[in-house]
Parts: C-alpha cells; sequence; structure tokens
C-alpha cells in the first residue's frame, strides 16, 4: 500500500490537471450546429407575420424618447415622423437592415482561441445577464456583491460548455452605481479569456467598456489590414415594448455601432402586459421593434454588427406574475428565430429561464423546456443559459452549475447523429449478435469514452450507492461542484502592464467622478 | 359582509364542481398536433439506415426463442430458419407490415367520449409503467402495493392531459404474481374510463385481460356492422434486445392480435449494452427488432393494430447505470419516429424519464428533455409520461403531479400558432399604442383566460408572497396536491350488473389457481 501512495498521488494530481485542462483549454469555442431547427411556422405564416409587423411599423410606428437623432436619421431615410413618433413605409426597415447588417460576425476573446462566431450555424452558449440578487444553499438569498461577480465570471471561465463571459452575471450591489461598470468589466478581462459583454446603461459608460477593451486588446483590437476596429464587445439594448426605444438605450448602442461593436436589439416582453396575449400577435410586434432598433444601428454605422433579440415570456392571469418554461413562449421563440433566419441576421433569446425561488424541480422544468426551445430554435447568442432563478432576479450558484451541465448536452446534441461506418456500427452488431451484451465488443470499447454525455450533478447509481454517498439531491450536489470549482480556479495570464494600464485607467477615471454619485 | 357569505359559499362550490367537471370531463380525450414533427434526419440518412435495418435482418437474424409458431409463421412466409434463428430477405418484414398493418386506429374506451386515436397526427399521453416500488415525500421509497395502484390510476383518471390509464403503474408487490394482473386490469375498468393496457407477463394473462375486457365492455366489445372485435385494450411487448424474442412476450403478443386488440413492440435497450453506442446503429438495431416483432403480429393476424416502440437510454460509461434525458436518447427518439412514420405505422416511445432518486431538480431537467423531445418527436403513444423515478424502478407520487403538469403543457404546445384574425391581434397593439400596457385592452380581455397554461405546479409570486405561503419547493407543492386530488376523488359511473359479473369473474379464476403460485 504505502508503495502505491506516491504514485496515486501523483496520478491524482495529473488527473486534476487534466480536468483542469479539459475544463478550460480544450473545450469548442463555440457550437457549430449539424442539426436543422425546429420549424413551427411555413413560409406563408411567417409572411403573414411579417406583413402585420410591416403594418405595424407603418400604421403604429415606433416612439424614440428623448434622442432627437434617431428622429433625423430615420426622417432622412424616408420615415415619416410625428412628434417622437416615427412610422416606417412598408418594407423600409427591413431593407435598411439587408442592405447592411452581417449575417454573421465573429466576436473576438482576449484568447484568440476562444473567438465565438455569431450568427449561421454557430450557436454561442452565455451565462445569465442582470440578477441585482445571487443566492445559494449556505447562504440563501441576498444582494449581489463584486465578489459574487468575479465568482461567477470565473465559473464561466471553467465551464466547457459555455463560449462566454456574458455580462452583468450579478449586479456588485455593493459598488456605486456609476463606477460599477468598470470593476463588471475588469473582472471580465482579468478572470477569463472569454468574450464578453459591455456596459449599456449610459451612453459614457458604453464607452468606458469600449475604452478599457482597446486597453485589453492592444493592437489586436483593429484588423491588421484595414485598421477597422474588431468587434470585442457586444451588448443587450432593450425595447421598451410596446414599440418604444429610450434615450439611455439608443445612445448607449450608437457608441457601440460607431465603434464598431456588436448590438442586440432585444425587445423584452412579458406577453399579456408588454404585447397581446397571443403567440402571433407577440412575433408580429417583437419583429416590429428589433427591425426598427435593427435600422437604427446599420443608419449609425452601416454594417454594424447587430443581432435580433427576442424575450419573451407568459403572464400568470391570477397574480400577473411572469412565467417561464410554459408552451406560448416556447411558440414566440420558435417563430422569432425563423423571422430573424429569413431576416439573415443572427438571433439572441434565453436560456435557462425560470420562475422558481429554488433550484427545485421546479427550476429544472422550466430551465430544460426553454433551453430545449433555444437549442431546436436554432438560438445564436443562448443569453441567460446558466443561473437564471426566480425570474431574472435572483443568480443562483447551484442553478448555474446545473444549466452549465445542460449546456453541455446541447453542445452534443448539436453534434447531430454520426452517420459514418463507425457511426453505423454495422460490424459491431454483426460480431455481438443475439442475446449477448456489446460491453465488451471491439466497437464499443474503441467509442465509450466519447459515446455518451457525462453529466456533471446527475447521480445515476443504484438507490444503496446513492444513500451511502449522503442521498445528496442535485442541488446539493451542485453546492459542492461550485466550490470545488471556485477552488481549483486558476486565472488566464495577463500581460502584467496591460492589467497595470487597465487598473490605472479606472482609477483615474473613478476619481473623476464626484462620490455622491453612490 | 354576513349577507355575502352564503353567495359566498354557494359560489365556492360551484367553483369547485366546475374545477372537478373541467378535470375529468370537459378534457380533450387526446392531442391532434397542429405543429410540425422535428426532423434530425434527411432522406438519405433514414434510407441509409432503413438499408442497415435490412441487412441486420438478412445477415444477423432475430431469435425467437422457445416459440417454435414463430419460425413456422416465418418460415411460410419465405424467411430462412436455422434453429431459432430467423434470417429475413432484404424488405421482407417491411413488405408484411405495410401490408396489413393499420396507419392509426382508435383504442375504445369505457366511455367513448375518452376514445383514443393511435397514429398520425395523435398523441396520446400515458402514465408510466412497471415500477415495482414507489414513493411520496412522506413514507419514501417502499414495495407498491394495489392501493397505490388504485391510487394511480385515480390519479391519472383526474389529470386533465392524462389520456390514458396506463397499465402496470405500480407493480402491486402486496398481491400474488399469478393474480395480481386481475386486480390490476380490474382497478383500471373500476376506478377510470379511461383507455388501458392489458397484462403480457403470461400469455393466459393476456386472455384474462381480454376476457375481463369483454364483461366491461359488454356488446360494445364488437363492432356493430361486422361482429368484429374493437380494439379496447393495447400492450407492451419488449424485445429481448438485441435481436431476441422470448415465448412469454410472443404468446402474449398472440393473443392479443388473435383477438385484434393492440400490440406496441418495443425494443428496449440500453445503449452500450444491448446496442452499439451510437445513435445511428441503435437506430438501425431497433428499426430491425420492431420490424421483425411488428411482421410476426401482422403474421398472426393481419390487420391487427400494432405499434412501433422505442425505449432507448445511455449508459454511464463509470458505472454501467442507465442514464436519461441525455443527448443521446433524444437523437435516437427523433430518429425511430421518423422511421415510424416512413413505415406508416404508430410510434410509442417515453415519457418523463429520469434517473434521479428524488423528485428533484435532476428528475425534472431529465424528464423534462426527455417530454421536450418525445412532443417534437411526433410520438404517439407516450408511455412514462407521468410518475417515473429512478430510472423506472420508483412511482412517485410527487414527480407524478408534476409530469401530469408538463403533460398539459405538451397539450398546449400541439395547439400551435393561431394565426386567425383573433391570433394575429394587430387590432390590439394599435388599440394600445407605444409605451402602454395591454393589460386593460379589449383584445386581453376577451382572451385572457385561455391565454396561457396555468401550472397546477409552479410558483410564480413573488419571493414574499411566496416565503408566506411557506416557502415550498415544487415537490412539497405537488405533495399537497396528489392528497387533494385523491380526497376530490369521484369514481366514473359503472353498471353494477356489469361490476358484479367483474368480481364474480376474478374471484372463479381466482380460486383456480394453487395458493403455492404466490
Amino acid at each position: 500500500m504505502s508503495s502505491e501512495s506516491p504514485r496515486r498521488r501523483r496520478g491524482a494530481g495529473r488527473a486534476a490537471r487534466q480536468a483542469r485542462a479539459s475544463a478550460t483549454q480544450a473545450a469548442a469555442p463555440y457550437i457549430r450546429r449539424k442539426v436543422p431547427s425546429y420549424e413551427v411556422l411555413d413560409d406563408a405564416g411567417l409572411e403573414l407575420i411579417e406583413r402585420n409587423a410591416d403594418r405595424l411599423l407603418a400604421e403604429v410606428g415606433i416612439e424614440f424618447r428623448e434622442y432627437p437623432e434617431a428622429l433625423s436619421l430615420f426622417a432622412k431615410a424616408g420615415a415619416e415622423i410625428d412628434g417622437e413618433r416615427v412610422r416606417f413605409p412598408p418594407g423600409m426597415c427591413r431593407e435598411i437592415v439587408q442592405k447592411s447588417a452581417p449575417s454573421t460576425f465573429v466576436q473576438h476573446a482576449r484568447n484568440p482561441e476562444r473567438n465565438v462566431q455569431i450568427g449561421g450555424d454557430a450557436t454561442v452558449l452565455v451565462p445569465a445577464y442582470g440578477p441585482p440578487f445571487v443566492s445559494d444553499l449556505d447562504g440563501g438569498r441576498r444582494y449581489g456583491t463584486i465578489e459574487d461577480f468575479r465568482n461567477f465570471v470565473k465559473l464561466a471561465y471553467m465551464a466547457p460548455a459555455l463560449h462566454h463571459s456574458g455580462g452583468t452575471v450579478c449586479e456588485p450591489v455593493d459598488l456605486p452605481v456609476n463606477k460599477r461598470h468598470f470593476d463588471m468589466v475588469y473582472s471580465h478581462i482579468r478572470y477569463s479569456d472569454k468574450p464578453f459583454m459591455g456596459s449599456v446603461t449610459a451612453p459614457e459608460r458604453a464607452q468606458d467598456s469600449i475604452d478599457m477593451a482597446k486597453i485589453a486588446f492592444g493592437e489586436s483590437f483593429y484588423e491588421p489590414q484595414t485598421g477597422a476596429p474588431r468587434c470585442v464587445l457586444i451588448n443587450l439594448i432593450n425595447a421598451n415594448s410596446p414599440m418604444v426605444f429610450d434615450n439611455t438605450m439608443l445612445g448607449a448602442a450608437k457608441v457601440y455601432a460607431e465603434n464598431g461593436q456588436a448590438t442586440v436589439v432585444s425587445p423584452f416582453i412579458l406577453a399579456g402586459a408588454m404585447s397581446p396575449v397571443t403567440v402571433a400577435g407577440t412575433a408580429a410586434q417583437i419583429l416590429a421593434e428589433a427591425l426598427a432598433g435593427m435600422a437604427f444601428v446599420q443608419l449609425v454605422n452601416p454594417g454594424a454588427p447587430t443581432v435580433f433579440g427576442t424575450f419573451a415570456s407568459s403572464m400568470s392571469m391570477q397574480s400577473g406574475a411572469p412565467t417561464f418554461g410554459s408552451p406560448e413562449p416556447s411558440l414566440v421563440m420558435y417563430v422569432a428565430a425563423q423571422l430573424a433566419r429569413r431576416l439573415g441576421v443572427p438571433f439572441r433569446s434565453g436560456g435557462g429561464l425560470c420562475a422558481s425561488k429554488l433550484p427545485d424541480a421546479q427550476a429544472a422544468y422550466e430551465a430544460a423546456n426553454t433551453l430545449q426551445t433555444a437549442m431546436l430554435a436554432g438560438v445564436n447568442f443562448m443569453l441567460h443559459t446558466a443561473g437564471w432563478l426566480e425570474g431574472g432576479l435572483v443568480m443562483s450558484y447551484e442553478k448555474f452549475m446545473m444549466d452549465a451541465d445542460q449546456a453541455g448536452m446541447i453542445q452534443k446534441f448539436h453534434g447531430g447523429v454520426d452517420l459514418s461506418e463507425n457511426g453505423q456500427a454495422i460490424d459491431a452488431i454483426v460480431e455481438t449478435g443475439p442475446g449477448n451484451h456489446f460491453l465488451g465488443s471491439t466497437h464499443t470499447q474503441q467509442n465509450f469514452q466519447s459515446a455518451f454525455y457525462n453529466s456533471s450533478i446527475a447521480d445515476n447509481n443504484s438507490f444503496e450507492q446513492w444513500q451511502a454517498d449522503g442521498g445528496l439531491d442535485a442541488a446539493q450536489r451542485a453546492n459542492r461542484r461550485w466550490k470545488a470549482a471556485l477552488e481549483s480556479y486558476e486565472a488566464p495570464p495577463i500581460d502584467p502592464a496591460v492589467d497595470e494600464e487597465l487598473l490605472a485607467y479606472m482609477g483615474e477615471r473613478k476619481a473623476s467622478f464626484p462620490d455622491a454619485n453612490y
């Protein structure tokens, strides 16, 4: 025994290193979908919704509030301006978008091996965005802090099937509102090397995000041939549904577009309150809003990367609360994804949405229903893939680990059906013959290691073994997983000079704010 | 206040009656799918798998163990017999099946309003089948009893989106093995009026099931015009994968087929052990086994209703344990459903499968992944829709209620996108206008009651309200639901003379068995 111990220890060390390596290095930078998308409507149905969106843009129009620049851009492009209301001749927004918006683009990461394609047959899985609260089984529900923020950046960095560091993975409520974007952007750069999202809560915070990205990327911020800025940031610009964009969002979108960065234009809809209660009505409104927002981006800077976003939930008609994982939002997502494909632009939607207050069965049913829908809809940029709880109010450590496991399943599913000779496995069946088992067959031996997705959360053991292991539920196992992950975290390398410059920039900028702005 | 109380009480009584009525009466007898199915492979891929299945049937063949009658039937039909091994000329099984197997059929229920169509655009949601154990939050995990069996029949009867009473909803382990089928069949007849499944554990138990159905259905067991037996029973005939059928299953299938009852021929596969580790290999084997089994049924009685079944799980390569809700079984199910459609026969698969020992997040993720797959695959007979836990070893009261809620969502999803004027809701958007909400709009008022699926399990309230309500998780809410449902259960009417005859028949038959057979 004693002679074996050191070897075992070495073996264990190697295994741990390999686990780390496979988690953070060997993972595919994004998914290439080898399976078809699910098409819930035929062309006639989609054309009907497109006509309805055109009619809404022409008859109702969109309000661009307190943002005269949008009005003059649209007036010049041929729209009719009535106060802050803009009415668009049928087809106008579509033409503007289709004329210059790219169908796919690359978002560059600090580590070029993690660059992601957004659009086409690519799917990028992204953590949840926006929760002011965090929760875990030990500490319960509480306001998020910058430490929580860093933790989720680290966990996303280590998750093999999350391709992106996300944006506001939680609100660092312990930091002043007008300065926290610096620490968020810095954390994404410093604790991960995956691509990330910039701030949108004010135009100047958008500019700060870009300035920090310029420091982080250095020369590689620019295309070597043309000197044009590369896309290194993506954002989330919500419409104020129904049919309104506000000056904060428009101002931020303008900064990103002018700098060649990517804008996700995303109607944010609680159907029944912010859109009609029907799928077809909601889809037409979403298309109208997304078209207007994307047209604005293309007028600001033709060719700037832009993404058709959709966030639609249904509503409890008892309480008015948003509901998730239910059939109507799934139908909306399938339809919206089809509309985006017809338009020829990348599509964004969620993710592991749920209304539950706990990482329990409700959370999992709802998240899985939404994740499966997003997977088969062919979503290109799947925001809220991991961590989302309680209608997006809470970022849950345990839910994050469980959803990240589901992300791995989505990645595997998109590999599709292997129809090679090895995939067909006829020889294996001939070799094995009736009534025998395949465990020892040559084919099984050659393929078993990669054959089946290996869940990091599921317990598939016997009841007795599971009991002997403590009889834990999935959330309790996830609790152990995130702690172990954070313990084994190692930061990706960063040039110390770059880090210094980032810190100096932040210090200077922060010092320029009056403290009272907290 | 006092003058209002009586009215309120009357109102409450009416509400309760209406709730009961809507749960057990007004529910649709089955789903008519108004959405397309998901097609993961194109025709070329499916043809490849069909050719491979033909090759397996010709080169490897199928063993029909200890059942000479199958051998002589197949010899007469042109197959090559080698001991118990039967090898089929390419295309032979397909021809036999396509010549006489119906593409759709009706399974009649004791209450004709609950008749279900099996096949085509119909989907029938069916409880889990086979667990020897049951569990609930109060009593934990224990062997199933006839009381548990009755409870699950009652719960399925009351579940608005379960269309079928199922078969062995749990094993009544407290009853003798050789007599318990009487009590199971009787329970389905007595405590429900939905269609149900017959016993397959021995040919004579199949006959007993049919004899009891004849008593229950009386004259309506036969077609009034032709006098031919109606399909009132369906069963589950598993292949002993790989490539084997045994005499128990074949004997039972023969009894059902001869009596015009429906047979589900279902390869039961743990991929990696009972089939190759690949999707395409497993699919080819499933097709070969299903074709051979269905051909047997058609040779016994051309035209007897038969269903292409598939049960495929993946395997933990650490422990050899079956795993569920993972990407590979989903791909197998999508492919198998396509193969069944091409063959032109109804398709059966599961359902809310999972490996978890608890009704927790693991159970829910895995069940939802499988349910979503079965929904979009276009499964016609969705066995194991509700209740399944721990790889099918356990029927869980709480999981049953949670899955039955998901069944409602599946039903709603299949309604598809309403493209009527009302569905398009353009007037609602025009009327509401930018920045206003839809809650008070005419369209919302007219549609809100049926607009969104209303979950019986999800808690969508605020965190504070949820806390005030006891801070329960989904399983705890489900625990309250099944108890409340059983308390409010009312048996469907049955002719007392029929009931008497059933009891007399059972008494006589049971008395004919030696007690030692327990």
